[in-house]
């Protein structure tokens, strides 16, 4: 069963139209997310607090992309028979913690058993209001040719950080003292919604369409080209290495734990949950965060809306497009 | 872990406060509810489009049971590996079915593989608006001393359901042919909010607390005692039996399948998943929908908030306790 179908059968006559958010009133949005021990997580790669901070975040994500503020959640908790009180207790304290600094209510929920861990929330968001304009909601659609492509931040951590875990990819000799291996698995386990930006982002007007970046940019790309039903050309050599990536290089030229540019990109481009910001807007904008230009809107109304890699030679790899 | 020590660790300050639905804005509530394989229901039992109806009805009653009218919702959709489309095309189906009919809008959603299949709502709803009066909401707080306790329809049937699917009761000789067992299993496989009934009740000013009878009216009372902070006093031999049951006394006075009066009273205060609305009003009201006066409140701020079951004897089983 392929999500796309599942989506299908319960949106038949708005399948197209999903976004981060929906919009259920004129300042309204709402958005779900859930982590499912064994399917988003492992208990022995994440600490209750680390949970905490990721439901948190992927969820303010999707509020933070549309151009909201978190209001009030409410939380799903399925426990398996093994759960630890200690477990319960730092799991809601985090939880809390993020709560409070977002100035977000917790105002229900539902607990039952379940077979393994289970932690879904539902957040809804306001979008600011202004006295002269009506509340701005910030989607997939809206980009327009001419625009140019902006990420923030330096994608392909949270992709690296989950395969040195798992083992796909050895960690380095002294894991512990190694940067680019803190970095990796701690953006894994604690990826960070950028509420900060998205606030500077939602203000300027030149920013035609806007997500986050949460089953990786290449994916993602491509759901901004069909909810805008435009071309996309994307420049893969700009997209950013991680300054840990760049340190790493400057202080040890020829180690053999490097990651090639091709590598680097290639996490930029499949890395999910990185909750990086995704926006078209109008070309040449500078900001006062980190946010790189990586291509532009080639064609609106396109017969094949997609996405067009340049900077050839670029080698696909096939499970690109298992991801998703 | 006991479901109070966990509501404690994620709500500290409003635990006492807890009710059917969260109040999140002025005219506006909101409650989540999951039906999770294996903890609530089992797929030999149950079929798609009954899980649908139920997970819908278990829900909306929330909202009905609180004085409001669905407004939109939003599904989490856990799938094991094993899921066949032609599951999910049913159950997509009936749950849109059930959304049409009571005008909600299915907004949004997160579907993730799951070891079990497990299913999520969150229904948001909106409270009466009167151009007098501000919204009304109906909560568990507010019962009087002096008001009476009514419980809308005939509680047990649930329960004595699960008792014939688990086995626990063994079935009649010819179930398919026997309106008791017929009528226990449908209302255990599809419980029916009572949202028409609760139309009507959220408009008598009359009416001081409601909720809805899901952990079994028993538990529920408690739980409208300690909201109201109240003793309530419940006349056992008023609760109403089935009438399949009565009819099945009339047709068949000796029938070894019988259950005594007693048992069906035990049905009637344990059985979960009822739907029926439990409320507290002024005394000797009568209402246009089946509904019986089962006891009163005999004291507010009491210092020691709960139930006493008047027409002793009254043979306590241990059990209802373990329920909870």
């Amino acid at each position: 069963v392929r999500e796309e179908d599942i989506i299908d059968l319960f949106y038949p006559d708005t399948a197209a139209d999903l976004d981060d958010c929906a919009r259920v009133e004129d300042d309204r949005i709402v958005t779900t997310d859930a982590l499912v021990e064994g399917t988003h997580f492992r208990l022995d790669w994440s600490s209750p607090e680390d949970l905490a901070v990721k439901l948190w975040a992927v969820n303010l994500s999707d509020i933070a992309a549309s151009g909201g503020e978190p209001d009030w959640c409410v939380l799903s908790l399925g426990l398996p028979p093994t759960i630890e009180p200690d477990f319960l207790r730092r799991f809601a304290a985090a939880l809390r913690a993020e709560l409070r600094r977002d100035d977000c209510r917790l105002v229900g929920g539902d607990t039952f058993r379940a077979p393994v861990l289970l932690l879904s929330l539902t957040l809804s968001g306001r979008l600011e209001r202004s006295p002269r304009e009506p509340p701005r909601y910030l989607g997939r659609q809206g980009a327009r040719p001419g625009d140019s492509l902006y990420v923030s931040g330096e994608p392909g951590l949270s992709q690296l950080g989950y395969l040195y875990l798992a083992g796909e990819r050895p960690p380095p000799a002294d894991p512990e003292q190694d940067p680019q291996y803190l970095a990796a698995v701690h953006r894994h386990r604690r990826p960070e919604a950028r509420l900060a930006w998205a606030r500077i982002l939602r203000r300027h007007s030149e920013v035609h369409a806007m997500m986050d970046v949460s089953d990786g940019l290449y994916p993602d790309l491509q759901r901004l080209a069909a909810a805008s039903r435009s071309l996309l050309e994307i420049d893969w050599r700009r997209l950013p290495l991680p300054a840990v990536a760049r340190e790493r290089v400057a202080a040890h030229p020829q180690s053999s734990d490097d990651l090639t540019d091709a590598q680097w990109r290639e996490l930029a481009l499949t890395s999910g949950e990185e909750l990086e910001l995704l926006f078209a807007a109008t070309p040449g904008l500078t900001f006062e965060f980190p946010c790189t230009e990586i291509g532009r809107v080639v064609a609106a109304d396109a017969s094949d809306p997609g996405i067009r890699l340049n900077g050839a030679p670029w080698p696909v790899p096939p499970r690109w497009f298992q991801h998703f």
